[in-house]
């Protein structure tokens, strides 16, 4: 692969370290709330106003409109606003912000569909994509915490246009703003797992209760049902117009996914018709390393000192990036599971080595 | 369907309201501790004899053999020894109770499997299952607790041999004598219900750990995990080789259920690569009966008194059981969501409305 060279690098303003939250809900208010707590100047922007007198209070400066919040010049605004104000948020940011000096970033949890929306937009050249691992099941600014980041891990995502300066202008919030630790993946890799461990299982879950609503015998079922049954349905009990937006938005990840766990169901009934003792054996067999890493976290977890746990070491060391593959060696330190902790010099990375399946 | 006509009654022996507990583990020791607490006689025997010197303290009567526990004429004789012990333990029973005198019941967690294997020890005429609703992530007798077993419901099994006088004495001790709530059904609903909410999900749940261990980016995916797929993937960490005994004892419903999970997501798969969003709605409109089901469950269980939950009232009515068709009336009342909690008469059932489907 050909790496692009940057063709753009920011104007950095020494003199404006200010973080630009757009959106007090639960992600956006807890970041903002945490990045003051740890020392940054923080302004904030919101659709509504009525979190502003506690948002002030608890040192957010917060501003009367978007284009206020821009021409402030921060060197990084945060769009922790929902995914379906994005384009309106986007046309009113490429009227009103210096693209030289404010590199942008968001918080959504899926990462091509955001890209295109800020590439139609025309910001693509200041853009990093960011996905923080942090939320519960509440929302809304009279839910944020600073707490709900408490060593998060976040997904920063990269592409070949990607300014080096910009990316790591944005880890460098994350890691030492923010506190959190980084992977660094691109967009295609992002969609696709969140795909996997998300958004195809929620079409899993909702395909169990409509199983049962079909069953003849269904309200015998329900009686019967225990803690697996919970588990396995509980997110397909939530919003399903939620849910809906989720897989729409990674639809080609997610019927990829689908089709190869109908294989897999279809496999497996096969072998149960036919008494196939050695394809079940393979069945029950096949995500034995996951069980294995599953344990060997938990065991490093539960270890006050995650050194002493035999084949569970959390070591750390110094990642040396190569300028000229910068996207490419970051990308297999994450396919290694590793995470960035540190920053130590622009190419020089602190990582921890956690347990890999 | 004709209904069978008794062939056989137990001679009720006024003398003995003994209950005998073969297997002393969480389930059978849990039993057995509340039984005695209620203020039950309980005799019990164990593969091992060392829960005996605590049971003995609890007020439970140990004995050395399996013979001498049949010998002692019990009324009833709950089997809660695992599944793989049941040939040999049957093969005991068989020659040493007297099954004009004593009921054989079990806690089992499938049906037709146990009555095979009932039948085949040619114990059959004084048979029936049964299968509590209560269990824990323990084992053994050192976790066995009376508490297990708090508003624990059970399914007890009939078929057409079954004996009325029989089914009652198994009935009154679950509702009088451990103070539980029963759904009576036949072997095949339910073992049919027990895959769609147990058996089959286990399955679904390794096939998800066995897909994300396939997926080129499965460490970055891992990384990425957070609530949905730790629920939905717990299952799937527990022992396999358990797992796998559990489905292999319901092949055939397992497979049935596994084959329509497929086509359910493969449908899906098509719906989201045609951009159908017809179809998408659909499929996550066609479980919103289940999600109604848990809301109205939820709202019954967190008000003080239920029956001020509008749509969410639980009930009660005496059931009137026809002499001729009880199989039928009592299936019927499980199908509509009914609990028995009470057993005014031998042909009155005071039962419970709960939230259907």
């Amino acid at each position: 692969m050909v790496e692009a060279q940057p063709t753009h690098t920011i104007h950095a303003n020494d003199r404006n370290h200010t973080v630009g939250i757009v959106g007090l809900g639960l992600i956006g208010g807890s970041l903002a709330r945490r990045l003051v707590a740890r020392g940054a100047d923080v302004i904030a922007w919101n659709h509504r106003d009525h979190p502003y007198a506690q948002a002030q209070a608890d040192g957010i400066r917060c501003m009367t409109t978007l284009a206020e919040l821009a021409q402030a010049q921060p060197a990084i605004i945060v769009l922790c606003n929902p995914l379906k104000a994005m384009p309106a948020i986007l046309a009113e940011l490429k009227r009103s912000l210096n693209s030289q000096v404010t590199t942008l970033t968001d918080v959504g949890s899926v990462k091509t569909m955001v890209r295109e929306q800020v590439n139609d937009a025309g910001l693509g050249e200041c853009y990093v994509g960011a996905h923080p691992m942090a939320g519960n099941e509440l929302s809304g600014w009279s839910a944020a915490d600073p707490a709900l980041y408490n060593d998060a891990l976040w997904a920063v995502s990269v592409d070949e246009h990607t300014d080096y300066d910009r990316f790591l202008a944005v880890a460098r919030l994350i890691v030492q703003g923010v506190g959190n630790r980084i992977i660094v993946i691109n967009d295609h890799v992002h969609d696709g797992a969140a795909a996997m461990i998300s958004h195809m299982p929620h079409v899993v879950s909702t395909a169990l209760i409509n199983e049962i609503t079909a069953h003849p015998d269904r309200n015998i079922a329900a009686a019967l049902a225990a803690g697996c049954w919970r588990d396995m349905t509980r997110v397909a009990l939530t919003d399903p117009n939620r849910t809906r937006a989720m897989v729409d938005e990674d639809a080609a990840n997610v019927e990829t996914l689908l089709r190869s766990m109908a294989t897999r169901l279809t496999d497996m009934a096969d072998a149960l018709r036919d008494g196939d003792s050695d394809r079940i054996t393979d069945f029950f067999a096949a995500g034995q390393p996951f069980r294995d890493y599953k344990a060997a976290q938990r065991l490093r977890d539960s270890a006050g000192d995650p050194a002493s746990v035999p084949g569970a070491e959390q070591s750390e060391y110094d990642l040396h990036i190569d300028p000229d593959h910068w996207r490419a060696d970051l990308l297999a330190s994450a396919r290694r599971g590793e995470h960035i902790v540190a920053i130590r010099d622009s190419y020089d990375m602190r990582v921890q080595v956690r347990s890999a399946i």
